[in-house]
């Protein structure tokens, strides 16, 4: 049995916890919070720690899940958790992924600990589809779309007007998008002409829609340049239709061989997920399989989804995976 | 520069070859064929060796690519060459995996040579793909559909029908199964109710069509079982339409996660390729360099894709890949 710990407990550690009882090779060992314990009540029981006193229980964990953000606390707490533990998280902001990379690979192969840092599917899955095309397809283009699903961060820009109680935004793939990279005709295509945006958005009894409209359509950054669709509806059908996080995505990449480009080949890669934190973790827990494994084997070090063999995700033996799945 | 020889000068030789022109970092040592050498024209011009003299070139070579056919050449070809060179094969019948698999690792291991078998995309990219996706979503199931694409075999059986003069086979999957499958409702089906078989035939003059027809829809094993569709063209029609060897298919995986099983996600992978064997040459192309840096770390013994880390397949450096595809 593999022992998991779940440290922040959001949507997505609470992912984590219920992916866990899925794989009957793990099981979880508890969660760890900042806050008190007392207050925090897990879906299945499973008990909670203070993060304080995580250290007495190091013999007992063999990996870590660090299910915090990427703005402030997984910079911090996946280094600082990798002197002690294995160590997985979903840090997702791309720009700063080689600094992160290199904290924490500094301080795992000091302490011979195993960590595998970006783990979910964008990045991971879908950035395993975009090496894996790219490198076979040598002269090719690899677009990434992305949708339909809810932007948080979107979602967030709209509930701060004024007048607005709740919203949802929706990123959606633009289906003509799709067809033109589809066909293979490697049409150039910026993040606007790729997606459109869907707002729905409950307002306060009274308040002016037609400036909140304005209001979304014409942020800067967030919606400015794109196609948006604003649709004002009431709290019941908001909570009836919109209570969901689903997300997806297609990467696609098209590319040509033969002497003369004489053919064309498209690979698509696509996911379509009722809620994305439990996708997120379930793609989290294979990898954890993963980090416990190649600990065991010695590979210390930080690690991304392209540095694990994919053996590693199943909890199948090697010559069941050739015999059934090859 | 990654030296490569080609042993074995068929379709997929020929789309080996090309492949290595798009790949800088790889060179064409040559084609090793058992024909007479002056009798074989290659594409690029590159040399070609009579087999027999293979092993003068062994410290030329840094992966010997093995084009021969599953049936009888490679389960004796690859053991053979794996005493002198890395070696890498599309071995594809399935049933017999597990037994190259211990043949060639045996004799790759003594040597300290890299071997890798069945690349291409089923086996290889699909059988990737189920496995990342059942690991993924440990309740789920995984389908896979083939085409619209040539089957040579069913093509090759109807040719032998008396009265035929060519013929061309195409696997269809049916549309509604793909529905079914793609909508979470995980059907159970068998290989028939997932594909429909339609066939293009050239019959010579005052042939007996429908005889051919009955024949072939009654064909026990290839069509039997199936619904098969015929239409008998002319040789005109037939070279104009039905020269390529296009194939392609999807691999679809549907599975629950939450607590009550109340999510349901997809994962589909598709392929759409105008040319089978030059897409396998490509797929061949990007292993043989993993072959070939996993043999310099030391890494021996046979593999499969299952046992191939993402980032050996990039021309690309590690950090490069994190930076831009992650």
């Amino acid at each position: 049995m593999i022992s998991i710990a779940i440290y922040g407990y959001g949507n997505l550690g609470k992912g984590v916890e219920s992916a866990i009882l899925q794989n009957e090779d793990m099981s979880l060992f508890g969660v760890f919070t900042r806050r008190a314990p007392e207050e925090v009540k897990t879906l299945t029981n499973a008990p909670v720690y203070n993060i304080k006193d995580i250290v007495n229980y190091k013999d007992k964990i063999d990996v870590l899940v660090l299910c915090g953000g990427s703005a402030t606390d997984l910079p911090i707490q996946t280094p600082e958790m990798a002197k002690y533990f294995n160590v997985i998280d979903s840090f997702d902001t791309h720009a700063k992924i080689p600094e992160h990379f290199d904290n924490v690979n500094k301080v795992a192969l000091e302490n011979k600990k195993t960590a595998l840092i970006s783990a979910g599917w964008d990045p991971g899955m879908f950035s395993l589809n975009r090496l894996y095309a790219s490198s076979i397809l040598a002269d090719s283009n690899t677009y990434t779309f992305w949708g339909k699903g809810v932007s948080q961060g979107h979602s967030d820009a709209i509930r701060r007007i004024d007048g607005v109680l709740d919203a949802k935004q929706y990123t959606i793939p633009i289906e003509d998008a799709l067809k033109r990279v589809r066909s293979g005709e490697n049409p150039i295509l910026t993040t606007k002409e790729k997606h459109l945006r869907e707002c729905f958005v409950v307002v306060k009894d009274g308040a002016d829609k037609e400036k909140i409209e304005k209001e979304i359509v014409t942020m800067p950054n967030y919606f400015a340049d794109y196609e948006t669709i604003v649709h004002f509806i009431d709290k019941e059908e908001f909570i009836k239709n919109h209570s969901g996080i689903p997300h997806g995505g297609f990467v696609i990449c098209s590319g040509k061989t033969g002497l003369n480009k004489e053919n064309t080949h498209v690979i698509e890669y696509s996911l379509k997920l009722d809620s994305n934190p439990e996708f997120t973790a379930s793609v989290i827990v294979a990898y954890a399989r993963a980090v416990y494994k190649m600990n065991k084997e010695g590979d210390y070090g930080c690690k991304t989804v392209f540095d694990v063999a994919p053996k590693y995700l199943s909890k199948l033996s090697n010559e069941e995976i050739r015999k059934n799945l090859l």
